[in-house]
């Protein structure tokens, strides 16, 4: 399949059930809401070594937030509910009940729910005080700002984890360029999340590796300077590779990110340097849900 | 002691021994090497929650890197040694190994070494390379994108972290705005970083709580809405208390950070709604290190 | 935590998100709806070898199938939606289309279809003849004994596969006897599988391989051939480990057959030779549900 | 031809040459050898759909073993000897490397060998031990229950697949108590594998559909319910039809499992309700074979 001169690969991502929350963070200006939410879910690239992968979802305006108050809209996402409820409480206590202003609600309903502010209001030492409003409750934290208000509880779902899509291109900022102009295009999406950094990661990697204690190593087929040393992936024109990686909450979120970022790459055509887009899996073994390029794409 | 209208509290900071490592991270270009230390440094407010206080120390041109490209100088904290190594390695691996163009040196050096890439380079799957260039180890780790070029060691050095002031205005816009103008100065200095969320907190802690498992809980006495409730330190008059805690590579760096923050509070003089300024303590039983206020500003 | 003498571990299982369907298989009689049951379900132990997991859920009266006939309902669980679609497929053509007497129905509805008899009757190379009743549209296809009758569709649903505990015994005679015991009465609930053969499993695998092609190996941690030259999780005193693995169509299914499962091992006794039970995980950061031993015996 | 009341149709059976193994798998009792016995030739009623066509020969007596265990004698087959060997390695894998206390030995020689164990075996991540007797090459694979041990190496030889006759009978109960009572002589004979559920096939297929997609169809001539619509070779009085699929060593264990197989039906008269032996080709045209029923049974 080729669109506007660039290679859409036969081959399909493979992604992964995981659980995943929404969180709604109010501040006294959109600055301090936006700090917020950046130092939460910053170092939450991969759920291996960071316990969650998170980011920003999108900017609120006042009128879409529980307190009236400009706000950010936060995804968390962990492999188990247990791991989420741990990164939740942790995050939020260390970077959103610290920060100047802010307040914190939950974003999400289901039948699965996630404690919120329900065991950090004993940071407020007795002092603390509940209110329940239209059946939610929420707390009230006296911090030397004033109060920290946060609801009680949010809750979680089965989300995707791990979608994502491979931009093979002649050199590495032609590669760079083309990412950016996808990861602002899957940007303008709700939930979806991406998880890397700036939304793009070049350390693709495969199951295993020579060293024991190693459960991944360096997607050797896709290193372009590896080509004559591996059974490579690679073509000889293509000189870097970058790879987006999307979470979503839904099968169909990801699908329609990986859609839209796909086609951004495609409208800047053949003369940007893009060879070819391909899609990272483990041959369908171990995800629960595959994303088909060609399918995504027709 | 009044400064320009602001009283300067007889009260002390009280700081403790932590370890601490600078790193440097390039890229193609400016952004990208402020993408990948910001990725880095998130969630890394606070040892207790975060494994590490971690910040940007400043940016730097292609003529103060070791490979000439463009680059964001970054500390790190950690209460051991120990403890260092592993954010260092995890955090390097989940957001400078996984950034595109990035790569990573030490901006230290010391008789305490800390594994920089030693480990990582494992990621290459034995295809990664070592070259040794005046008598530092490099490796070249085999990505999508080329290479990542990093060095096999930095290291570490007893550092001081928990200096702080505190601000105590009419109103939290009032004192908002005054610490940002002192973030703003403090972040010109070299070798402290501020690691709460915009470089402020509003959640000062005093040391237990009614609350048996709990090791810290509101500060009670600097809380505005509990006046009448505890024995506040608060006079009638202070609608809000925000806090700038400061982690240095030494004691006179955080002596120097504290100085600087406050005169850029005491600049804005009396009608910026700041009344005084204060220091958090525990009475001088736990930390090292004391930063008396009026010693500093005299 | 000890219970009637065997040690339960402070360890989790780590199970995976998977899609399942149930289906329905009726016959002349029940020998014959078992006999195309077992082979529909047989090689089916894990999907990385076998494309899907399955296995029969439990023995169906008259009354309870859609064609008054004597019945076997059957669980198929694989990791994607699509792979699902392909199994069911593939195993109801090869298996029960072939099988003397049998017709097939859904077992599950959903809002997310898997197409049961919809390709399959193309078999009847035209003579096939549909009928719709109750909304639901059902294919007779002529064969050699009369007619395959079969649902033109069923539904898949997420769930939960990988769930499992470990059996650690003086000797493997008294391993196979407890998880034997264990099996059985797993096997009297519904919505749950047990993928391996008899449901028991000895090969427990770890991820990664010192060979690179491999993405698992043997778990040599728990082989006991292996103590004195790995670092062993095996005490001198254990002679043989077996490990039952459970798939089950929710999360709370595969806690209740993991907790009856280790009942049963425990109402056994020391005297058994059964010594602990502990649980396979990969550290926590692979599998989306995390199933704690003693949370479940609590 | 009349035999006892029920006639032998003037027809013929058409066979493929195909690629078969013997399989000798052990175990602590006889249950388990035939539960990973069972497991293994799960699914695997034909090539097309299954990739192997397999199934147990006989039980094994612990002096008819390698070690001394009770086993079970596998057959199976598949089209080329590469799919073969892909078969061998994946259901050995899945279903007897899992498999609590079995081993699995060649019950083969032939100067084609087949690899048995000697993939399998890296599964032992440099545990695996070897060990050479009487020029037979077996693996030792730590794992959790001791050891796996596999013999290195199997073979394979020609073998014929696709040998059948077909029952015609007044009623399809008729038919079945006649097919059931053939599979019973037939299975009492070595060197030869019943592939289809419980040893008998009720979907016929002719060769071609009115879907070009399709490469075989639903075999009209003999479907009872298509009587007056096509061409049919169906008298009236027949009320349904069943088929013995055999798959055997060599040419003669084929022939003497047809003869077998159509005597214990004859032995059942006219009274059973059977009424005619028949036979399905493709014209004489597709299979290398042609077992003609009337020489057989002359």
């Amino acid at each position: 399949m080729i669109r506007n001169g660039i290679e859409i690969e036969d081959s399909f991502a493979e992604a992964f059930g995981m659980n995943a929350t929404r969180l709604v963070i109010t501040a006294l200006n959109p600055r301090w809401a936006r700090i917020a939410a950046e130092t939460m879910t910053g170092f939450a690239t991969s759920v291996i070594g960071c316990g969650a992968e998170a980011g920003i979802e999108r900017e609120l305006s006042p009128d879409e937030t529980p307190d009236r108050r400009p706000g950010m809209s936060v995804l968390l996402f962990a492999m188990s509910g247990k791991d989420l409820e741990k990164q939740v409480e942790r995050r939020v206590g260390q970077c959103v009940l610290t920060c100047p202003t802010t307040a914190i609600f939950s974003g999400m309903s289901s039948e699965k729910p996630v404690p919120l502010g329900k065991n950090l209001r004993f940071f407020g030492d007795g002092h603390q005080i509940s209110k329940l409003i239209d059946g939610k409750r929420y707390w009230r934290i006296p911090v030397m700002d004033g109060e920290f208000l946060c609801e009680e509880m949010t809750a979680r779902r089965s989300a995707v984890g791990g979608g994502n899509f491979l931009v093979l291109a002649r050199s590495l900022p032609q590669a760079l360029a083309a990412c950016e102009h996808a990861v602002e295009a899957i940007r303008a999406l709700p939930s979806v999340l991406l998880p890397f950094p700036g939304g793009i990661a070049r350390s693709g990697s495969k199951v295993g590796s020579k060293y024991k204690a190693l459960m991944a190593s360096t997607n050797d087929a896709f290193c372009p300077t590896l080509r004559g040393l591996v059974d490579s992936r690679l073509d000889a024109e293509v000189g870097a590779v970058l790879e987006i990686v999307i979470n979503g909450l839904t099968e169909a979120d990801v699908s329609e990110a990986t859609r839209v970022g796909i086609d951004a790459v495609c409208t800047l055509g053949a003369d940007s340097g893009v060879i070819r887009i391909s899609a990272g899996n483990y041959g369908g073994k171990l995800g629960q849900y595959h994303f088909h390029l060609r399918e995504l794409m027709a």
